[in-house]
């Protein structure tokens, strides 16, 4: 990879990985299109103990947004409190009282789902379409998430690189932990895969733990909305394309690797690829440590994964609670 | 039932239905409790098909909400644009653009849970506790929708009251569908059940279809927000005690009949037993029309149910978009 | 006028009227330019009484907003209340308690002005720019309305149109209220600048009170928000542009007349000349039947007015609350 | 002052300044009283040059908030833009295009008016009322901004204390500036307007200049929003009392010096007596420094001020552009 030419190995890539018209003109999904009836049906037969698994972080004040892109945590504010209806202030007959509350949130504030709108490369969205024609400040008009309401079921998939490599690489990452600006390379995450005795399938949604987030919680956030992480590698692409990946997450902010792999000005390549070319939906934050530590006592890497967007009307991205039942 | 005196009915519910202490002192889950990994794996079993469907409506601004509590519809904005991509107004490096967008509203404008902290009792919470001891302007402090993130995925159980019932009962109403005010007894869950061949058992979540819904899409929300519609009755909290109910939603904007079947001004006085004294999560403003035509389709009336919350922390409620799988 | 020629109508009056490099190709104020130190001096010489008389309506979910194009009403939340500090659940130190609030709301919701990033003609904005280069999702990188922050001072006039003519026209209004639909056309001003005996004056802010504010109180908004309106004509800016006025305003929803004076679609032809040509700030949904009455009684129509925006960077307008001292 | 004993020397003053029943058992204003047609009159006559200067900060995303009290600071976000418009994406007629946008924000975030119900002292408001009987979630039921409409015009005064001081005290300030911790005197306020040859009446909206805005605006806002901060002393109390103080304001986060001078935990102490007690309205993080430049150029520290509350019916604070008129 040459490491200053960031235009050159992004445009090579979106050429050789590039699925526009593989689902027709008219799709809205991308690569959700992998998981059909019978995966999801399999992806149910995973289920043996019927533990279930939140991969959400709480949504609040103390998540890692700074305000850069104008993105901020969750402001959840009262309409109406228990403290009024204890009060009796609230006007209801029988003695009924309520409590309502308001959110307003970043749809990419905390644990989502970037969608297919989210992404443009060269002004070209997700087959081809002109950015400009899909993404308006009326919101996404062609492949908003509500088109994916039902899409997000599938068999999920752990590669906990963190746990994996996490002795080895190098400083300021504690055991089971990638350090930042660790780039997983396809050769680790076949690694992973063989080492955890778990295959990769065509449809699969494909969880990559580094460990970051476990980090980020325990001293803190920092510069994490955008600052240096492990993570993916721009030379993944090939192996996400190759893999018929449906959908893939990381426990960082980004997905990718931060600083990005060049040593000139660079800014999420791989989402510049995978987003708007393979039409991959790529989940960022989730909370991954809980389900490893079960995968890893259960000896299994694979279980049903439900992760629905919120479907709102022309949005390119969702909050998500992902449940995973093992 | 004194169609005079909700006082003395809802407390002698109140008091016949309470499970308080049941869990414990501790317990923030109240009938969510009767869901277990037993249960879970065993609704997964249940999946044939795999067809997955959505039970949420679009969240935009297209919603019932006409401003009463202060709710409005969801709106939502955009941070950046294709457009502005497209046009190349975003200073980001080699090629990429970027859309991102933001979401405000009231956690109970669209499809829902209302959690444990959304109802109180003539001052007092779920499990007993007053009511501004746990819900302050700071949220939920000790109910917190945060702590149902794993807890709602089971066996669904869907009784289409509408379609069994839809053709006899009033005017205004196509078939399929009860009329507005309409309220469903006891006797026919059990007769639902009974023609449909499905058994409810403890720790289901259970659906009920009135095909309100249906009809406020084609005819317009009107007053929908609080106006007339059919629902459950006061009269099923026994039922509901009864049966083991984990969770309960409809498909109309307040889970019970309205008006109310009283008098004398009421108000959601089935939410007054079911919420803090049972501790029954319920499900507003669910989209089960599709779900009621694959489960007619197929002859079988349970499936596996993901419809996790939203992790607000300190929430008393949340938007979901509930997947049923069969 | 070719009441089936919007487009020649509006072209026309563009170039006639257009201000474009007037005050140097920098220029972000427009016609607020034409207020300077000496006519503010002026327009503190006309106080008399010291009365004040707010302009603004409230801002509250009881006003004219019904989600055309996604504007709410202003949603006000607490985030801390009186009745959880008398409870003493805020955990302050020496019985101090407290109270915050947040709002959430269009810029264009209810009493305002119309900054000069608010409408484009065929593509361009005040001075000829390109309105793509000027508000791009980031908000008004040219003329936003910060920029105007100390510039609304002047002397204010208030034509009184709905009393002066309000006894004759058309049905649905009461005295001293225009109906919707009427035009208010130059001579209308002039005649009624003459029965008050004002002179208007370049500089002068501009206040045209129609009654319809009264109407819309009085018998509740029904569709206000868009709805059929009395208001000034097309024909009026060739009189605006004449007479040097720095900023106009109205108490209806629209500033102009609904619906448009054509018998093909239109809308708001005269915004179109008046923001991007004329570079005219504009105000709606102000009250001005306070004013009214204290100018009636006071036999003078003609006081200070201080009108600041909110200076929120990047905004292409202002809620406002105009305060008039007579 | 026992700087061990903050309940003493808050309940002392309290009781010694308190104005409860001064303006009658209904008042909702508080010293905003002392303000009156003739003093508004008088203030108007002030105006010698009709120099306008806007006393607000920007609005946007660079303000001081960092997620205290779920205090963020404003997030503005387009509903329409120039881009959509150039690009012909809007659907309007005869080539007219828009721009709309949304504000979410505390009102407390930037400059700003306090109300009478944000603050309480010991579970009572303004006037003697019980807390839970002013602002519930439903807001400020009783001394809503929206009732300050129309008061706040009249004379200003600034006492530019950083300019007087500010050569002197301590660490970390430039010339101009007070250091942070510096609390504000009697005998400072005194010596200041001596110096000045101001003279301080029953009426006045009194401005406090410290610098500090200045050295935040230079080195960025650091912990501003609560940090230290130089500011008026608890003492000052009986001078605002004395002097018949309408309205005050200081350039800072909050009005009083920072940390409050108790040697035990404390917390904004001056707000208990000035508040609820006096009815004072206080304004923070106002910009005083060109004020302060033309004052001194002109030699005078008088003017008319409008400081015009956004009228949101229930609000205990609001948003403010105060204009000064020299």
């Amino acid at each position: 990879m040459d490491r200053r030419d960031p235009d050159g190995e992004i445009a090579r890539r979106a050429l050789a990985y590039r699925n526009w018209g593989r689902w027709g003109e008219d799709d809205r999904l991308g690569t959700l299109n992998l998981i059909d009836d019978a995966g999801r049906a399999a992806a149910a037969a995973l289920v043996r103990t019927g533990r279930a698994v939140s991969l959400a972080q709480s949504f609040d004040m103390d998540g890692p947004q700074r305000g850069w892109r104008r993105r901020t945590n969750p402001v959840h504010t009262m309409l109406d409190t228990g403290t009024d209806a204890e009060r009796g202030l609230q006007g209801f007959p029988h003695g009924i009282g309520g409590a309502d509350d308001v959110i307003a949130m970043p749809l990419q504030c905390s644990t989502q789902w970037d969608g297919l709108g989210h992404i443009f490369d060269r002004g070209s969205a997700w087959n081809g379409r002109r950015a400009g024609d899909v993404v308006t400040s009326d919101g996404d008009l062609v492949t908003g998430i509500e088109h994916t309401a039902a899409a997000l079921v599938g068999r999920g998939v752990l590669l906990d690189v963190g746990r994996h490599l996490g002795s080895e690489p190098s400083a300021g990452a504690a055991a089971g932990e990638l350090a930042d600006g660790f780039a997983i390379l396809p050769e680790h995450l076949d690694a992973c895969a063989a080492a955890q005795g778990v295959e990769i399938r065509s449809g699969d949604i494909l969880l990559v733990r580094t460990g970051q987030y476990a980090r980020a919680r325990r001293e803190g956030w920092g510069e994490y909305a955008g600052g240096p992480a492990p993570g993916m590698s721009l030379t993944t692409a090939g192996w996400l394309h190759r893999h018929g990946i449906a959908a893939a997450a990381t426990d960082t902010w980004g997905f990718e690797v931060r600083p990005n792999e060049f040593d000139v000005p660079a800014f999420q390549p791989l989402h510049q690829i995978a987003i708007p070319n393979l039409g991959l939906t790529l989940g960022e934050m989730w909370a991954l440590d809980e389900l490893a530590a079960a995968c890893a006592e259960a000896g299994r890497w694979e279980f049903l994964l439900t992760a629905p967007t919120l479907p709102i009307t022309g949005a390119v991205g969702s909050p998500v609670n992902p449940i995973a039942v093992l």
